[in-house]
């Protein structure tokens, strides 16, 4: 078999990379690495190929780039567009030129507007013949989505936007129907508004099924795009300072110490506490203030909004395999000082006899019933575009993310019933106000969705 | 490499499974082997053995046995002790004949007392030389411990603890000190009253750390042997049976189907729906009428003990893969119609506004600050024997595997209170008088432990 | 996530099957799966699936089916194509119906041509639109090629040829380039002339860079198809009839046992001795009378046609793992009597002094010299259509896989020198030689591609 | 469970490492750690344990120690034994002192003679109670032998040997017969004579069947110790070195870059070729100037002995995966600078047309009818003390490991058949002579072995 070609999912920040290459010549690049980097010399490793590239189609945001790990370990070249923003030595890939791996190559497109330095990258094979058949689209075109044109700040997102227009319908849409679409992003992920949950595609795919794609002009694309785009999650200004520079080696996977109880409670002085256990699970007993934001999959997405990347953090989880996974998931998005996490669980807390705090889960029909009482304050935690479809009645709104900020705006003597979306981020913001001090809180799993489908007053 | 010795240790049953042979002769067997034998066929493989025999050390009680498997899989020869009470052809196993593995042998050794047919195996390879270095015990010897014999009933009980006698002092121990030691269990397996945590010990060591093996003359042996002997596993007369018959061929570890809320719901009626969550999960919301038997060490202890093998089981996981988990733990105990479990864990049932139980999860400090109302009832679920050695004041007693004999004793006006050693039986406990319609209901996570370690009054 | 997509690519036979659902809805099918199913199995554990469907596009010639498998230990339904071949009960698909898994479906095409019965599937979710976006093609349309029509008996052959320019040019390209493909079979399968190294595609770019694709009129496509059509590997008619009946229960993966010397030799006398070690091994040192079919990629399909079902096999290899290996690519192609391998590859062989037959590997430049020595016959048993395109000077020309029909035409006398494409079926062409008997056989490695590369007369 | 207890056992260096601990307490050690660790840290995490401290028994001369690898990944301190020949901070693990990992404790004894400063680790646990029960040996005492004392040159030795007997006899022996002793080193390690193949036993197993222990005075066990000990492997100096100072970081398992035969050819100028294919794939055909270190049990050792770590090694292997393999097992030996693979095992080589080398393979019956021609030389390259138990009339003697310094002695005219005890250093030997210039060498697999199992004369 000659073509190499390896999409690799990383959950958490729902991305793609790839290893692609010629196995009968022995060579291929990775293209958008993630940090942790052994899946690619395991891969590397089963086809028998050198990794000769690693290679970024843009400077990424929302995860840290692995290509200086598979620079150190691999000996692989690192490889990325023209752009000062780089700080760091790289073979520079210009619009035009071809990358040669044994019998594929990649022939670099410059596709800017989800950032200005982004190129997307053409798949050529010879067995197949001359033209290309696929694209490595990066964050410029999702399945169902686009790369969003809002991260570097206001004052460049209008232009970026209109770049996109031209790379969009300029220079991917004109490659053809035929042509195959691999993005950097499936269904979850925050580059995009609405990514959809296939993980490849094809540019006549795309235009049949997304919106993004739907015939507009210039003036009307932005627009569209621009509508309803939800805020730029507070973390990826970071990681992209962090990704420019060239991120520091993490050196593999994380392994924080398990912390006896009461180690535990002496490190939590310092630390961010955060509980990655379900919502139910929190709500039947946690540590005081603790933070909780349920390893499930939008997990790096809130702990990279909600958590301070220069504090300690401290994980309980159901057991020693979540707490690695959640410091996995945070090592990826650039927070490495995980300091610990609670021995066995909450078992050995339990057992110490050091207290529980619980937050009651009410169903919506609870909430239903009581949010007519005097002192019961509804708030919805939702993003504006959401509430804007409808909420509870009488709710008062605050997206999670600002929470902290809006603190003084709510009644500390009311019962405060958090929903949002499903649970998910309710729990977050609940825990928030009980570690704020908020004496009575209760969160409503199934939140908004279950109230739908129990035909709820709207 | 010439000898092959690999324990295969099975979490659960805390059992301890051998395969013993001869690389260079390719040739291998292996001694009380569980149900879902995959393991020992990836470790023929990984060795280039042949499994020419699979052996039980006696009708085991607590598990299924795998002979048959591996005899229809990998056309190994059923091989075991002398007893009527086998239903099925095998190579009998007569005291004193070896079994020839390469270079490798195994002594026939009669061992009664766990049961009559009990026999141990003496492990001899030739490049030691001509004396054995090591016996498998099966359930006569354990590290710290020995094999209960009262599994046979009562009537049987004295004579097989005096057999048990002869087995250890005049079969064991003469062995000498040097001779290395290979149980079929380790802790926490209710095969003996309290095995230690060694899964590999030696004569010498036992003599010199086991209470079992103090210098006794019989009649004193088996009176310290019956005292404080907790009660059998109930399940644990089901099992033997199978056994003895020749159990079902499973055909590998069961993959029940995940099912949709409303499907659940419909199968939970004529089914028992086992919460496998942790306690503090299910007591933050619950299904109605769901059992809480956590996934913990002993949930194919509890599981066993708990539930009916004759109706189909419903299962509530954190994720499938809990699910999975729980159903191949349930597999290995003969509990096979595991008709599905609850899709996406929590969440489906969440968002669809179906309604949730919940049980308040009270610290000790709760308890103890509460207790003295009048309005509730403090239950204490363990076991005799713990009960003997303290109690919260004032506590009720009545062990959870009699609690749904004696429901009518408890007061279903009050709000019940319960605790065990450390809040995983009661939290069983309190699910079932939930269950039976008890209103009011309290789990005490941490629970003995913790009241201890509070230093609260005894 | 909901959409489950995910392909299975099994060596030896260049197959590819697929894990098709809905993670959301809990539900899943397999398509075209191989017989050794715990890779699905798996692959529903990790997304917590039901296994509803295993379905057929149509009766398989070059591999055992694994629907049966499926359905006995996945409890999944078999579904299939319309025919009267079937010996069976299965769900039929009929053209234009729509089999519903959650929010994907598949509506079934009728697309005769590689076989009568032979169905398509195109793929919809809903969360994408209405239209389909994907098809799976079976053995209609590959990367670079189509299915072959002539392994149902030259009397049916340009009918189904005919039937198939009318699947392709009626059904499946009108679909649009858009729509992506995904095939039965990658480079390496015997179900194409020469299918290309690409395991999924477009319609679009198979337009652009399939030769079958080329527009012709039907007359033209027959002809340019027929044309160069390898002969049908000899065992396809056995497995197609075992496919059409319901393949046996083969339980997983064999382990066949290791023989020592003595027992090795002794079996040999009523087996086929197969040496899988690479042909500079063989060649180095082996075992009198055994065939060299090296372990590499066109291992399945040589076996298949060189070996006899109906007698046991005997195998040989570098290690036990490559034997198992060996026996497991045996299985899927429906040769379940492999009675053993030689224990500890050469090496128990070699040092029980036992005779070892060897085979001269000569250069190409030592075939140069020597070929117009009076006592050497220099036999090329490549195929007629590569034999077509040049040869050694004064190469006697009989394909392999007809050579033990033709050894009285060939002179004992002379030393035979052999070569192929690269020295594989050469191997296998020498070692046939010398089990029948001749005594001077030299293989050639490198062979034809060698010569060419080192520039010697043609 | 409480005792974590984890033996890792490295084939090719045939070497046991442990990972000890406390899983209750989540904290662990590893004791003479291998430089590849991943295996302990996915040992930590399964366990959610803290690896604490990275333990070293002495100066290990066999391997590369991992302390350092261990102490970089996952801040685990150093511990090792007092010693002068230490070049780095480490916590001194002084004779008679603990070091409590939780309820599991490691008592220090010094048990010199293998190396000064080498020291043994009693284990105990407090679940058993206030005895130890096993003692971690490291190179003082093995299954049926003992370390050997030669290894820091002639002028140590007898002291060593001495204190050795002291650390037997008067340490060891006397905890007892129960003991159970966990050694560094498995059978095939070069670590002491003649190792046994058992990896674990009891002190007093030891005393029945180890010729060590017999009973004697110290100047007979002195005596007997030094008696036909094998010369210490060339490559152990170099390591022990190494170790003293502290090893360089390596990172993980390499992944050498397979090579085109061009550029094979050209980096062959100025390194060492080492083929790790079988004697009989070798003698088939190989790359001229290879030395023959065939892949298996005896790998690491052949290839410390014979290469010269301070050159560039590459490598030739069936298959990609072997080379990474042999990357590894020299990577453990602290050779490191291996610039690459053969790509695509032989077959690419062959295919270009390139030249192939041929080792006439003769069975012990070829050897027989021929050693009496005139122009046969049989050369027997074994160990002194194999020979003195008997040789193929005739032959000449050179130890392998001595063949490049007496390369003048042999007479280039004549053909040289090479044999040892199996054929596996016969090979190594006859690569050799052909890579300085002998035209006319046979390897005879088999050897010695087949010889006397065909009762030939001796």
């Amino acid at each position: 078999m000659s073509l190499l070609f390896e999409p690799v999912y990383t959950d958490g920040i729902a991305q793609i990379s790839y290893v692609i290459g010629d196995t009968d010549a022995g060579i291929a690049a990775v293209i958008d690495p993630r940090r942790d980097i052994e899946v690619y010399l395991d891969c590397a490793r089963a086809n028998g190929v050198r990794l000769a590239y690693a290679i970024e189609t843009h400077i990424h945001a929302d995860y840290v780039s692995g290509v200086h790990e598979l620079a150190e370990r691999a000996g692989a070249r690192i490889a990325g567009p023209v752009s000062d923003d780089y700080g760091f030595e790289r073979r520079l890939l210009r619009a035009g030129e071809r990358l040669e791996l044994g019998a594929t190559s990649l022939e670099v497109l410059h596709t800017p507007g989800h950032t200005p330095e982004h190129i997307s990258l053409l798949l050529r094979d010879e067995m197949q013949g001359e033209a290309p058949f696929g694209v490595f689209t990066g964050d410029t075109l999702f399945n169902l989505d686009v790369g969003r044109p809002d991260l570097l700040g206001e004052e460049q997102t209008r232009a970026l936007a209109r770049q996109l227009y031209s790379s969009l319908f300029e220079t991917l849409v004109p490659l053809g129907d035929r042509i195959e679409v691999y993005p950097c992003h499936g269904a979850g992920s925050a580059c995009g508004k609405s990514i959809g949950d296939r993980r490849q595609s094809t540019i006549g795919n795309e235009r049949v099924f997304s919106d993004a794609l739907e015939p507009r002009d210039e003036d009307g694309f932005v627009e569209w795009l621009l509508q309803d785009m939800p805020e730029p999650p507070r973390h990826y200004a970071r990681i992209k300072k962090l990704n420019g520079q060239g991120a520091p080696l993490g050196g593999g996977a994380p392994i924080p110490p398990p912390l006896a109880p009461d180690a535990f409670r002496d490190a939590a002085e310092d630390a961010q506490v955060v509980d990655v256990r379900s919502i139910l699970a929190f709500g039947g007993g946690h540590v005081e203030g603790a933070i909780n934001i349920a390893l499930r999959d939008p997990f790096a997405n809130w702990a990279g909004r909600m958590l301070d990347a220069d504090r300690p953090v401290l994980l309980v989880a159901e057991k020693a395999q979540d707490a690695y996974q959640a410091a996995l998931h945070l090592h990826r998005i650039g927070i490495d000082d995980v300091a610990g996490f609670l021995r066995n669980g909450m078992t050995d807390w339990q057992n110490a006899g050091l207290p529980l705090e619980r937050i009651d889960q009410w169903t919506v029909h609870e909430l239903d019933r009581r949010r007519l009482e005097q002192d019961v304050l509804v708030l919805d935690v939702r993003s504006d575009a959401e509430v804007a479809k409808g909420r509870v009645p009488g709710a008062r709104h605050v997206f999670v993310a600002h929470l902290e900020q809006q603190l003084e705006e709510l009644d500390r003597e009311k019962t405060i019933a958090v929903y949002c979306g499903t649970g998910y981020r309710a729990s977050i913001a609940a825990s928030l106000l009980r570690r704020h001090g908020f004496a009575h809180v209760a969160n409503v799993p199934g939140s908004w969705t279950a109230w739908q489908a129990a035909g709820l007053v709207v």
